[in-house]
């Protein structure tokens, strides 16, 4: 089989009416014949958090949906944890805190079997908030939000690498991101940075994205800036970009990851048009 | 004598401690010399408005200050209306509603002398808040923040017209307003968003204009989008918005309204640091 794909939440997906993120990870995942496990290893509260889960996708009708919490390395290497993954069509990974992701996965043989399987076997690993922001190369570990670009106030380390090239930030335009994702971009202008408001998603297979949900993904790409200041700049000083290119993408849009580029379609509007039609409903 | 300048601040312009925007309003104005009128116009609460800033010009050094409310159409048509603004150095617009000010000022005896002695006497037009918005040809009334670029989320109306070819927003990126001023430039792309965050101004003078102060001035221009949806588009819907141009400019940045481009400069970085020094001695 080939390759999986990713969904990459950008946390606060609606859980109570159409669950519209949700139904299509499940969909994704093989719908009625999907096995879901729910990885609770980012929050420190994984019973609260997990048994949420469990009952929205036994709402939505997954017969096999089970929770895997992780608060030790050790526990990350043993025969259970592979064999949880092992016989899954889809990890979703809760929201908490995405150090504790890299801090008890990465590297262990749950981390090379999650990688082996969405490589290989057409895993669906999806994750939201913290969940989402561990999926990248490099990631967003805290910062500030509604400030201007600065050094310094965004806070960045490895990620669990099953995306390379992005910078990938949660809660987006809710918390007043888009200077924190500036700072980051700005200071690695070879990745993009990906903005995902709440509620909204990006489905990624090879090197293509689409957006689904009710908000916007915001694209900031720093390649070409025309002058920063970053090699003036101290801690704590305001950055000055020049140059930035930027993309807003609302559902039914979609992007290619290697050309930097929206993709543009004939039949973006009907897409548009038809996933409206199942959220209004 | 020849034109004057704009000092656009984007509200909170810090009072206490160095008052560094309002001390530049009042150079700029003459010094020790200036004649400072504060319009309260804009607000609902002009004895409680006015006074806090009749207190910080005082403090500073302001010989002359005076306060000016305008509550009627008439009362901005009376030979003491004319009079005031004739006689100042400085007119200072305090924050509030910049309906207001339009609804009050707009057409009046009042409105034509501001607009004459700013182009013909070198007078000082500033404002914050409100009192920032109201510059432009064409302004925000209101908007949601912390939300995605959509249509129908932020309302128009025509502004004071001491600014042409722009779009400002204040208090950016403390509330979240990225997507509200995208929103603005999609439907008038003729128009650059100018997003001032709190405690920063930009100094407008011809042409051109520099920021002063502690955050930074989001310049976002919408002219050469590849690709927009927004003939597909209706109330309430999402913005896809590709190709947008971002500059961040924080203090020292200077850019050219008409070329719609950042000033590159030998010595901004000593510009930078100069105004640095202020801030923090």
């Amino acid at each position: 089989m080939r390759g999986g794909k990713l969904v990459i939440i950008g946390g606060a997906e609606e859980k109570q009416n159409d669950c519209e993120i949700l139904r299509e990870v499940v969909r994704l995942a093989g719908g009625k014949h999907a096995r879901v496990v729910v990885m609770t290893v980012a929050t420190e509260l994984p019973i609260e958090v997990g048994s949420e889960y469990i009952e929205v996708f036994d709402r939505i009708g997954v017969a096999d949906v089970r929770m895997f919490d992780v608060s030790t390395r050790d526990a990350a290497d043993r025969a259970s944890a592979i064999k949880a993954i092992e016989d899954a069509t889809c990890v979703f990974f809760t929201g908490g805190d995405q150090v504790r992701v890299t801090k008890l996965l990465g590297g262990t043989k749950m981390d090379t079997t999650l990688h082996k399987r969405y490589q290989e076997d057409g895993l669906i690993l999806a994750g939201t908030s913290a969940g989402a922001s561990m999926m990248s190369s490099t990631m967003i570990v805290t910062g500030l939000g509604e400030t201007n670009p600065k050094v310094g106030i965004v806070e960045m380390a490895p990620g669990m690498e099953f995306i390379s090239g992005v910078v990938i930030d949660q809660h987006f335009a809710q918390r007043g991101r888009y200077g924190r994702l500036f700072s980051a971009v700005a200071q690695y202008p070879h990745h993009m940075g990906l903005g995902i408001d709440e509620n909204t998603a990006i489905v990624v297979e090879g090197q293509e994205f689409h957006v689904i949900g009710a908000g916007a993904v915001s694209v900031i790409d720093a390649a070409h800036l025309t002058y920063s200041n970053l090699e003036q700049v101290r801690h704590g000083d305001d950055l000055a970009l020049f140059g930035i290119k930027m993309h807003i993408l609302p559902r039914g849009s979609r992007f290619h990851l290697r050309d930097r580029e929206p993709i543009p379609e004939a039949d973006t509007a009907k897409t548009s048009e038809r996933t409206r039609g199942v959220d209004n409903e």
